[in-house]
C-alpha cells in the first residue's frame, strides 16, 4: 500500500517535465513554488479544521491532501517522499520514538 | 523503506496505551487533540519557511515533522497511516493525476 | 486613521444583516466560520511567504487582509475589533511590554 | 481605544533599539524574522483552534496575539500599524466593501 508514495514520486516527476500539461499538478508547476506554499498552508489549515469537526472522512480527505501537496513541493525542488521517509527512518526505525524527544528538546 | 509508515503506526499506537510514559509523543497523547493542531499548524508554517529559505535538510526535517504530527493526531483519533495511503492511492493509483485535477475544481 | 476599524466593524455588522447581498463579505457570511477559518489561515500563511518574499507592498497587503479576515470572523461571532483593541490595552496600555512576557511564559 | 495601535507601535520601536533588553519582544527581535513568522503561523492556527471551541475569551486573546504578533513583524521590517490601517482605509474607507470582493476576485 505505501508503494502509492514511490508511485507518486514517479508521476510527479513526469508531471514535472511536461510542461504544457493541463493538470492541476502541471497548473501547479507553472505557478511555481509560493502557490505551493500556499496550497500546502490551506490543507493544514483544513486539516485542523476537519479535526475539529471530528468527520473521519473529511480528516482523511485533508491530510492526503496536505501530503500530496507536500510530494508536490518536494518534486518541484528535487525531493521526494524517499527523503522524507528516510528522515522518520532515521530518527524513529531503530530506537522508537525516544530519540524524537530529545531531538524536540533540543529545539525548543 | 515506506514500511516506516507503518512502523510508526504499530509505535503510536502501543505509546498511546502507555500513559504514564514520559515521552514526548505522550506528552502529546496526555495534551489532547487541541495541542497536537497547535504543533501541525507550527510544522506547517515552518515547512513554508524552510521552502523559502531553500536549504535541503531543513525542508527535508520541517515535512518529516509535518508528516510525524499527522501520524500522532491520526492515531489519537483511531485513524492510521493507512488510512491516508489507501486515500492517496484511491485518488492516484489507478489514472494517475488527472482525477485530482477533476476533484479539486469540484471543491473549488 | 485607526477610526477605520470601527467603520469597518460597523459596515461589516450592517453586511451581516443583508443576507442577499453580493458582495464578497456576504458571501462569507452565508458559507459561515469554517470558510472564513480557512481564509483566516490562508492569509495567516500568505503573510509568512510576503515576508520571505520582502516586498513591502505585498506584506502590508496580506496583514490587511489577514486582519480583515479576522473582523469578519469576530463580527460572524457577535464580537468587534474593539474587543480586541481593548484585550491589547488590557496587557500593553499601562506597563508597556512586559505584562506580555510573563503571561507568554505562563502558557508555554 | 484604537489609540492602542499608535502607541503599540512606539513602544515596539523603543524596544527595538534597547538590544540588551530581556523582554519578551526583544527575545524576539534578537531571534529575527524567521521566528517571529512561526509565531505569527501559531498564533493563526490557534485563533482557529479557539474559533471552534467556541469561548469569546480565548478567541479575543488568540486575536489580540495574532495581531500583537503581525505588529511585532511590522516593527522588524520598519513598517507600523499606520500602514495597515491605511491600506484598510485605501480599500474600504469610501465605498464601502465593494473594492474588496473585485480585489480579491481578481487575485484569486
Amino acid at each position: 500500500m505505501s508503494d502509492i508514495l514511490a508511485r507518486l514520486d514517479r508521476v510527479l516527476e513526469q508531471r514535472k517535465q511536461a510542461a504544457a500539461d493541463t493538470s492541476y499538478v502541471s497548473s501547479l508547476y507553472r505557478a511555481g513554488l509560493d502557490t505551493m506554499l500556499k496550497k500546502l498552508g490551506e490543507e493544514a489549515t483544513e486539516t485542523v479544521i476537519a479535526a475539529k469537526n471530528g468527520g473521519t472522512a473529511e480528516i482523511v480527505g485533508e491530510v492526503a491532501d496536505l501530503w500530496f501537496h507536500s510530494l508536490v513541493m518536494l518534486s518541484f525542488l528535487g525531493l521526494s517522499s524517499a527523503t522524507v521517509l528516510n528522515e522518520l527512518n532515521r530518527r524513529f526505525g531503530q530506537s522508537g520514538l525516544d530519540e524524537k524527544a530529545s531531538r524536540k528538546k533540543d529545539r525548543e
